[in-house]
């Protein structure tokens, strides 16, 4: 099966720097993939000569004149900006030109133009970021990681439908265990928006296992497939997690660099370390999807180098070949008629 | 100045096994330290029978016929368990005869029993948990840990007034840089509550620096000595980032365990690896204050070995000697009077 995927090749902290090494390797290890690389032609196209012509029917360039910022506001870049690579890369998946777009750029203008070129899932009132963890057991998705704030227990149940179809059709699973992140297990903990939340996934044919709390994201003793959270929670737990993983990487590197000595321990044990890095590398874990629109879009970390590109890039891929835009948009027409014949 | 402190002997996972030894290492390091002990006499008496010889002015046991479970209800224990040992020990802090209190037990109902028993400073409306985190250049101080949920943009502010003065107390600093926790540093970032509590800092006289995000609890690349959250969001980043911690120490055991070369290269990295582990010991932060009332109270982590409750009792002592409730207090009335005036 041949699937398409349109690139913001300006997009990120590193633009095509990134996003051209990424994308060859892409097209190097699936022979199915085509990739269209939105950006400025005087910028790629010397970079891509070679590459144009070694994968004639599946590399193409497609000019867009404008880059959004990092900073730019999402709204100034939703009105100024309809030239952008990342815009330009939107409207290719919603002509049905590409199956998905991938984007390291500004998530708030990325989200924004999805939102606005795309348009929503019937049923469904925001879009939300989804995403995963490693955990001790393997992983686990979470949203929303903060395309919200001030949700309503709707919103979190409608992220949850969202969410159990995707990790239901990535992870081949039947019926994910879906948790509500909150600050106890037992039923009388949680503010309002949490404890209404639940009982609507109770309520539901949803594989909800009941709360969970932060540990869980990485590391909980409840197996749990899906979190689900209010997307200011959830963008603070995320952002916690890669605070902590910074200290603890650079309190190690301190560790071992202090003197002589103990720069030779970490010579010696250079391949222990190295394997245990790779464990939790968060590039292995780079790319979030937005769910909820009419379009699959992922988007990368901005600062990310090659290899989380090249994962984000892969994510992408995964969820074409799974039809997950289909899927998610079937269960919450059906959940929907669920309600109005309850 | 010689110091009292009450211990609720009977609390925590692993009770008088913990806080016995704990106590009698806090009396051995600090002569100006007094300790009462609270709980079943029956049980205290005889492992205790020594060191009332030995510090027989300075330890003393307080008999108390009952124990709060672990996962007892709040509202039940502060109504069934009058003699508890977490009560008696938090009246001897109503009572004058301790300057602060230390307890292991059932969070919720200490810090019911601590309300209730204490008081709040007039001028707060609630109390929140206050804690260290360890970060890159040192520590940060966070509040609310999950004693509030569903907080208002005024209790935010409180928070912020009583963590500062602490926090200036406790570092011997003058003005420490309080920051909002937020899922981003610009001002449009944020949900309703977050950007009404960062209007009253910024009219405030605190050091408000504006927004961090999650990573700043550990390792953000902003300066803050104080991040102010609501207690869902502050709870849910502290077990997060515990979490983490657990899933990385689990794979770099896993990673050195391997087989027979690994262990070697664990083997002679061991004193490297100790020191790290020793850098970011969660044992070395243990104790948590409760803040707004008008009496000293310390929670010790429920799981605390006898390292970890020493540190708690460590926190008690410091807290004691700077004043800190009577600092609080003044600091409160003082920007009361501040508010009407204006």
């Amino acid at each position: 099966m041949s699937l398409t995927i349109s690139i913001d090749a300006m997009g990120g902290d590193y633009g095509p720097e990134v996003t051209i090494p990424a994308s060859l390797d892409c097209l190097k290890s699936n022979p199915d993939l085509k990739l269209i690389l939105v950006g400025d032609e005087a910028v790629l196209k010397p970079q891509l000569a070679r590459a144009l012509i070694d994968y004639r029917d599946r590399l193409s360039i497609q000019h867009a004149s404008q880059c959004v910022g990092m900073d730019e506001s999402p709204s100034k870049a939703l009105k100024n900006k309809k030239d952008s690579s990342m815009r330009v890369a939107i409207n290719l998946v919603h002509d049905g030109r590409a199956d998905a777009c991938v984007s390291a750029g500004n998530t708030g203008a990325l989200m924004a133009t999805a939102r606005f070129v795309l348009k929503m899932i019937p049923g469904i009132d925001r879009p939300a970021i989804i995403s995963t963890l490693p955990s001790i057991n393997g992983h686990t998705h979470v949203l929303d990681l903060g395309a919200n704030v001030d949700c309503t227990a709707e919103h979190l149940f409608q992220f949850a439908v969202m969410g159990s179809e995707l990790v239901k059709a990535v992870e081949n699973i039947d019926n994910p265990r879906v948790g509500l992140l909150n600050i106890g297990e037992e039923d009388v903990k949680g503010n309002e928006q949490v404890k209404s939340a639940a009982k609507l996934l109770e309520n539901s044919p949803l594989n909800y296992i009941g709360y969970v709390e932060g540990d869980s994201l990485n590391a909980g003793h409840i197996q749990v497939d899906l979190i689900v959270a209010d997307g200011f929670v959830g963008n603070v737990a995320l952002k916690s997690i890669e605070g902590a993983a910074k200290m603890i990487g650079t309190a190690l590197k301190e560790a071992f660099g202090k003197n002589a000595v103990t720069k030779l321990a970490g010579l010696l044990a250079y391949p222990v370390l190295k394997s245990f890095k790779n464990r939790i590398d968060p590039r292995l874990y780079n790319g979030a999807s937005f769910l909820g629109l009419r379009g699959l879009v992922i988007k990368s970390h901005g600062g990310a180098d090659v290899l989380a590109f090249k994962t984000a890039v892969h994510l992408a891929e995964v969820e074409v070949k799974k039809d997950v835009i289909r899927k998610i948009s079937e269960q919450v027409e059906k959940t929907l008629a669920l309600r109005e014949n309850a």
